[in-house]
């Protein structure tokens, strides 16, 4: 059986025993197999909602960057998704969960295995989890790896070639990914330790932003953001209700991560528990989005949109390590902080000259551990020393094995494009085709 | 127990007495608890189509904006969902359902009890109403509230300052709609005196039609809209196709705005209903959008677009007062009708000299007026008489609270931009931040 | 009795035994009603997912005409989705559907009988197909419907006229669709013959492109699209954010028309076949865009988006025949043919000078040819002389009847627009309202 969290293993063992046994019925579960259709159906609906939020980081993106840029930033986007799609599929998904506990040769062994290569491929019947379909599983799985990925693709836009990117995904979602996703997921030594992350502050979202830092030191700022003189250089994005679209994707998808997170539909317990996260979840969003319309208010004496957007998807991050237990003031202030993070972690992060061209870096890494830290507030058996143990771990892997990738690929052949294609856009110079031939200025 | 409408106390019943009792089963009802897991996943689907509509309206309205007012508008729309999912959940929901019966007492007594400030927080099996989880019913109801802002801001474009704007957001959300609506679906007066409003042509649509007309009035139109000669200035929208995706997220939406306010899923009767619902709900829309079509070509000699969009919507508010009984070719007449309100509204309420920027007070408005009144054609025990007064009472008290709101607002510190601010355009001069930076001419 | 394709009526065949036989049980299937209901949801919401595909075409061809004929463009994709809505209705469903097999007496009869003209008009409980209700079966049909006319607004973009183009979307949406669907998922000879398409790449995708077809042969190239010298002109697509934005849409409608393709929900069999094809789906998706990121770098020395986009377009096209019974390695080899397909067939179709402006015809004719020939690879039974005997049944048919409407409508009146308004733009002098007022050169 493939574990994910711990609230995974109480929803299975529920439904197990019933399976064939409708006369015996415990009123809180449903006789026959409803709970195995509920969850598989689960797994569908938040998955396409989960697939959804790559649409969600392509227009975020692409409303975020210079209309000279926008072309690259659509292509990397759908090539990021798809690769993911075939790299979790060929190595990713055998190596996360790999079956017999989280061992050495328990992955590499997998990784071989005819059944990592085929993961659904178990006949038309396919019961072989007992709670849920295989593919599912699979498909619900994939898309949070692709997540990742996305992450990563808005801090680095604008300089990177595309090439060496899209590697870096691919070794990013096929590798990095499931082996620190599996420690907690697949019921490895995380998990084990009592870490609590329910649907991925930190193995999704930090971890995407440490991938994503590592690359933005490698590959520094984009020409002319830090002036000599110091001072930090505005790029506007070039599409703000593309940018906006974006975050309400987003903001969508998000029931699908964290509802579908619960891994069980079946029993009117699993059912009670997707409804709160939905409602925690929006909270947190709207918390994020109200503290940034305030705060800039007050800091820059003028609301700052995209700094709302960031609030809404911060708010986001930050409820996602704990979307069930909070009641809906603990989403309301837990979301509220997020916000605070991004308006005070943006500039923060120019003085480190961190060019961070969509923000990624504080929405998802450090709201990701604010996140992670605040879970135990509400739930019970969490403790702040293991959940900061776990983001350390985890964020410490994610980053210095993106570093060595992003070193290694800098070494081979570069990463950044030339300063002349930089400066005149990467759509025309490295794709030959602009997203916008009729309307832009330059 | 929570009511909406007559429809959902016949559905908790059936599902109620079958609730453990598997083998007492009535063939038309599934045994065991899935009724409630069916009807909280109705609601979760279902909020979830809800909530993208929020996106709808923030396409729709920054497609049908000047450029130089777009990214003010974004903002307004994403601000105004937020605060109303905050101000929803700490008054709103109290207020909507007292929970004894509407009485003054009753809710204002409920406006301080915890409850009302944790509807959701009721321990994690959360089994209180006995047919759907309070969690999915919050999170479902919420997005009806919020609807109900969304439909004022577009109306008040373009002109209209940024945190008056949003204070009457809270006023609306916290308060003037959860008075209107609980008089219907909270068990009020109204759903007493048989007044029948399905999803909310009356209670949501009309209603943000009123508080955007009362706040048109006081706000007054653009400048240069309405020439000294008397004649009328098109201001035409910059992104037409933003608008025409929008009208698509919010035809979308509506499968969930209609099909969820079945409020049940438990039973073949219920999925029939919601089938039914799902059919006609699109038919309508078409119907508004061919009736455009063709009557556009006919007066104007060319066919409009943003009428064909808006008659899409007025059929969508046309048949949400009753998407259940109408033939096919019901809500066929029933949409076409309200396509036929666009057309000929829309000038008149430029004769009026009311400056509606994204034409919400003929869809929202006088739509919801018709589908409101034609109930009875299809609906048993619905009576025209009883439907015009529902129409005038909620009319007539949200137009005026909105009224008293609006002026107080005027008076505390205005509610319009500066003549210079307007004529530079809001993003700008409010909030320092061009929605396309690189395009617009201005 | 409505018969889909031989899946359904096995899953129909299951599912009746044991309503009302609780105490019966197989324990794979759920006692009680619950087939009925999640049959019927399952049809909601891949419904409303292929309805959402309406509009990813509409932003798909934004994107890729010129922005003087957007407003043009997405006239026509909402008006023809409305249109086919009623054409369906009116005439087409139980054309479709005749009932007692097919004859020319059995839709003829239909199609004037009370019954074709409500075909959900039958009373609040509906039952009467005994696995799903009528308003859901009708409700997903007609979105196939719908997309069959979606595929040919692209190719003839930016030159036709509007009503003879709405004219034929009628005929194609009330007659053609439903007669040659009918011959498969109507129960008709095809069905019997063996012929094997699961969710249309002949029935919808094949018939939108031999539509498209001959309006493109009959109608003519854009003007100034093949140069005297033989060279072919490029003309740029207006938005690629649209475009991309159009394809996410497209790629997340599409779990939804293959996986409600599967037409039942209430087994543990059904929801892991709706598994694998959800799985499957997302698999040949982005094989078909990495293939075409890989071949235009190898081929053009740059990654081409417009045709990344196609290829993955191409690749679901390619799996929907059959995304059933590969393994996730078949569906990634079969999309990625399809990817093949986009890269070499586009240049191809200019040399026959046919001006395919979003490249449908490679994308839906050519891969779904592909896809319908690929299917007996993995699918017992199917065989591939009956593959091609059926796409070129309904290819010829399709193509022919498509041919004479295109040739009618030509002689009654013209189907193009003057030179001049092509040159100017469709926009300013067919519509009166351009899409981009402010932003655009022209």
């Amino acid at each position: 059986m493939k574990l994910r969290n711990s609230i995974m293993l109480g929803a299975a063992l529920a439904a197990l025993p019933v399976m064939g046994l409708a006369q015996d019925a415990d009123p809180n579960v449903a006789p026959g197999p409803s709970p195995y259709i509920l969850t598989s159906l689960l797994f569908l609906v938040g998955g396409f909602l989960v697939f959804w939020m790559a649409a969600g980081f392509a227009m975020l993106e692409a409303g975020l960057v210079r209309s000279k840029n926008v072309t690259m930033q659509l292509t990397k986007n759908i090539a990021l998704f798809s690769i993911a799609a075939i790299m979790y599929w060929l190595v990713g998904y055998g190596l996360m969960y790999p079956g017999d506990g989280w061992t050495i040769t328990g992955y590499v062994g997998n990784l071989f295995s005819p059944a990592s290569l085929e993961p659904v491929g178990v006949g038309a019947d396919g019961v072989d989890t007992g709670y849920a379909s295989v593919g599912s599983d699979f498909f619900f799985q994939l898309m949070f790896c692709a997540t990742t990925a996305s992450i990563v693709s808005g801090t680095l836009a604008e300089r990177i070639k595309l090439w060496p990117f899209l590697i870096f995904v691919a070794v990013l979602t096929g590798i990095i990914y499931p082996i620190e996703a599996s420690w907690q997921w697949g019921g490895g030594w995380l998990s084990e330790a009592g870490f609590s992350d329910f649907a991925g502050s930190t193995l999704v979202h930090a971890a995407g932003g440490f991938a994503a830092l590592a690359g933005a030191i490698i590959l520094g700022p984009r020409l002319g953001k830090y002036a000599k003189d110091g001072k930090v250089v505005a790029m506007p994005g070039s599409n703000l209700a593309l940018a906006t679209l974006g975050t309400f994707i987003l903001w969508l998808g998000w029931f699908g991560f964290n509802g579908g997170s619960q891994l069980a539909m079946g029993t009117i317990g699993d059912i009670t528990d997707i409804s709160r996260i939905f409602a925690n979840t929006n909270m947190a969003a709207a918390a994020g989005a109200v503290t940034c319309l305030i705060l800039t208010q007050i800091v820059y004496k003028k609301v700052d949109l995209t700094m709302v957007l960031n609030g809404a998807l911060a708010g986001l991050v930050s409820i996602t390590a704990g979307p069930l237990d909070p009641t809906l003031f603990g989403a309301l202030w837990i979301g509220s902080v997020g916000g605070v993070i991004v308006v005070f972690a943006v500039p923060m992060l120019d003085k480190l000259k961190i060019d961070d061209v969509v923000g990624a870096i504080p929405v998802h890494l450090l709201a990701g551990f604010w996140g992670t830290f605040a879970v135990p507030f509400y739930t019970e058996g969490a403790n702040f020393i293991t959940q900061i143990i776990g983001f350390a771990a985890i964020g410490g892997f994610t980053f210095v094995v993106s570093l060595v990738v992003w070193i290694v690929l800098k070494a081979a052949g570069g990463i950044r494009v030339s300063e002349e294609a930089e400066i005149t856009g990467l759509d025309t110079t490295e794709l030959g085709m602009e997203a916008y031939p009729e309307f832009s200025r330059g």
